[in-house]
């Protein structure tokens, strides 16, 4: 099967976007936290059924796995995996950086990928075995290797113990890479390794399979390589 | 004296962010980091020249104090401290969050200041004794007093000691507090602060006096307490 994935994923991840986009501005100027959570949750799920109308639309027999509405298993081959708002965080503090995020999962492995920064945006799409791309223009990772010179971002999931995290944060600021930063907005990580704006992400299990699938093969590839340390307990299923 | 600062500060706070905006934009399609550091110190340079013209021609006689240019002493009781890029790294990297940040000092104390955030267009203004606002809206802290709810920001400089910085995040993600953030955008974390978006600010000596000016005079204006470990080795000056 050739089926061409670009453009029905980019029109989801836009759809999904905009929505995020309408609901981030008003949440911009509360006051009250609380009702920054409710637009939160309004946007979350306004950017899911967005997407998933698109989707289903075109993909109809496709497995649908998505963060808010959950697992929709069609008994496909074929898995489409939807985080309607990564960086769900950022976005509640008023911080402009979040992002949906869609991969496409033939059995265990990730063949198409698109994440969509809507304030900025910034369209990062990938495709199996043919490159990376930003709005609609080739990507790279960072060609630099002395670690001196290196920006490093770390990740984990709200699951992960905070020990863990504690002792993986304090060995990454004392070791001597030139910056250690923390965007708490995985899916966006990812494009800025694979566009070489950053040189590494360090990731500890509790990562969601939203926050990285489409992530992961925008990285790989714009030229990306995957270290793992325990592969088991990574979480991380797909090729 | 009772000078309307409101309206100048703005305005140059404005003229900056224009300035920022636009090379923000031109960096984000790079793949080259050397080169968005070009664009990084181009825009420095640039959103100071702008702020600087319109602060000199409203006040010709006060001291100026800016991050760039430095130090332009005029024997005047009052000085103004420039930050006209905020969050740089967070500038090079692509990420939105970064601000121009002006304050007016008399002798030590803060009596006015602005942050204006070119992407999200918000303009968080304080004068002594006379509230803080976000686009002309009043706003408050927090009311949140459960350290369980609390989401913590951790400041620090480029000059602070790693081993201090992991000591510090070390110790906060391991305390039992909702969420610690790291946005490495200290002018936009006391915007953060001031309009209750996030409960707290901790700081280690380092950070410098353009980081902080503004940023404080609103967070207090808003309803913040501070609370010095060391005021000495702290490096505020200020009140």
């Amino acid at each position: 099967m050739n089926i061409n994935y670009k453009e029905t994923l980019i029109e989801a991840a836009h759809a999904g976007g905009e929505i995020l986009k309408k609901y981030f501005g008003q949440t911009l100027n509360l006051i009250e936290k609380s009702t920054a959570s409710d637009f939160k949750t309004e946007a979350d799920i306004g950017s899911e059924s967005a997407i998933l109308t698109i989707l289903r639309n075109k993909f109809p027999k496709y497995n649908i796995h998505s963060e808010e509405e959950g697992k929709f298993d069609n008994g496909s081959e074929y898995t489409i995996i939807v985080d309607p708002l990564d960086g769900t965080n950022n976005f509640v503090l008023g911080i402009p950086n979040f992002s949906v995020s869609i991969a496409v999962v033939n059995n265990k492995e990730t063949i198409a990928g698109v994440i969509y920064q809507p304030i900025l945006n910034q369209t990062y799409f990938a495709e199996k075995n043919n490159g990376a791309e930003l709005n609609g223009k080739k990507i790279n990772v960072s060609n630099i290797i002395d670690p001196n010179n290196m920006t490093i971002s770390y990740n984990c999931g709200y699951k992960t113990d905070r020990n863990r995290v504690a002792f993986a944060i304090n060995n990454l600021i004392i070791s001597k890479h030139k910056r250690i930063v923390f965007n708490w907005s995985p899916s966006y990580d990812y494009c800025l390794l694979a566009s070489g704006k950053i040189e590494a992400i360090v990731t500890d299990p509790g990562t969601e399979v939203y926050d990285y699938t489409a992530g992961k093969l925008i990285a790989l590839e714009a030229g990306a390589k995957i270290v793992y340390l325990n592969k088991e307990k990574s979480g991380d299923n797909f090729i």
